[in-house]
């Protein structure tokens, strides 16, 4: 069964989201310019800004950043760098880690829906929340997510286990857009024509065994059932009203007798 | 408040999921090997395979494809090329369109998480389900869209649609995993120590509470509020066995008399 979608929603939205308190990224040593401007984009797509990098490898600003970045520029803009992960997260209250593995930590472990929804909980009593992704090869330090309240993980396939880093900052981005219920669809499904009242659609079933009757399309005996299966395939289109004029203005072009030579 | 979690996830996992059906990627015309390389490792990273390649631009196999897809060569060598949509999707018996904007086209129109929850009921009943992915600048056709039965698109921040394309295959891969209920974290946040006793605890409060007594640290008159706030304080660590024995070592050592000089 198909799932059922609201039909009404809004076709054109604000320009300007509502902007709640949201999360801080926080890159710990990234290499490569590509990785940080996908990760600005990501975060741009969801509605995250503040991008932090500790100790970038071979400086910043970096080459190819901004056109990996894509329109995400206003991160871009507002990176602030650190020398260290202790001074990156010095003003916040909470701090998640991701990891791709078991540390042996004695923290407790989420999914990223089950964090967002958690940091949207304590940014909406006033935190100031953050959450750290490592390296590109070798990840956090065990020390590193030592400086973390809780570990965040990824639902993956056990034997691809390695997501890239703009990979897993986009996933925290759209859950945390989820769990602070900013994620609506763009635009919605709804039909330009309102639906088809009954009487219409009968008229039209009508139309057309009328037509197919004058063209012998039916074996006397059979009708019945034909006629029954093909409204049932017809009902299945769900028309609007302006299906049905256009099913027809189908329908009359191919009964029209050809013009006369 | 923290989100409770399950705290008996299995610490490691079969080596091979059960493979229920899974949907098939098509990339329309992709450019960039780049891009074709990240799809391949995101698809890999929550269990997709079957990857369809219409027309890429400058040919098929790319160069720096594979560096790319990281560990998903697997993915990548079970590519099949197709020269139109049409091909691509001809053995199919849904297929999805996956679009930034509005195309005027009567379709419903899903988020990444209500399209594979109607996918995997789909694949369960045996269709065969396929998610179609545009070009990099300018998406899909409208007569492409017009090949599908439903639309994906992606509840991003308005004022920053653009999703990067092996970004979205990310979001449709997790999505699947997730609605597939394969979603497992790869690891979960268990104690390796059983939870303190309450015998155990109170026994370490008043340790602790002697050893204050016997410093001088409390006023008389107010011992009874600072004893109650400091226990609250130690509750909130929610401490194991082994917690106890730590802290108990360390009270120790705190209180211990310097060795004679």
């Amino acid at each position: 069964m198909p799932v059922s979608l609201p039909m009404s929603l809004p076709m054109s939205l604000p320009e300007t989201d509502p902007t709640p308190p949201r999360p801080v990224i926080v890159l710990v040593e990234p290499q490569l310019a590509e990785n940080i401007g996908m990760t600005a984009r990501a975060m741009g797509n969801f509605g995250l800004a503040d991008l932090r990098l500790v100790a970038p490898k071979g400086g910043w600003p970096k080459k190819g950043v901004r056109e990996a970045a894509s329109g995400a520029t206003h991160v871009l803009d507002g990176v602030r760098v650190f020398a260290t992960v202790a001074q990156a997260v010095a003003d916040l209250t909470y701090v998640l880690a991701t990891t791709a593995r078991e540390r042996g930590q004695m923290k407790r472990v989420f999914g990223p829906d089950a964090a967002m929804r958690d940091v949207t909980g304590r940014l909406a009593r006033g935190e100031r929340v953050g959450i750290l992704f490592g390296r590109e090869r070798v990840g956090l330090s065990n020390d590193e997510v030592s400086l973390a309240d809780a570990i965040v993980t990824f639902p993956v396939d056990p034997r691809h286990a390695s997501l890239n880093l703009a990979q897993s900052v986009l996933l925290v981005s759209y859950e945390w857009r989820r769990a602070a219920d900013l994620a609506r669809l763009p635009f919605g499904g709804g039909m330009r024509s309102p639906p088809a009242p009954r009487e219409a659609l009968l008229s039209l079933f009508e139309s057309l065994e009328a037509a197919l009757d004058a063209a012998g399309y039916y074996p006397p005996e059979k009708r019945g059932g034909m006629v029954r299966n093909m409204r049932d395939m017809l009902h299945r289109m769900a028309m609007t009203e302006q299906d049905v004029r256009t099913f027809r203005g189908a329908l009359r072009a191919l009964t029209r007798r050809p013009p006369e030579a």
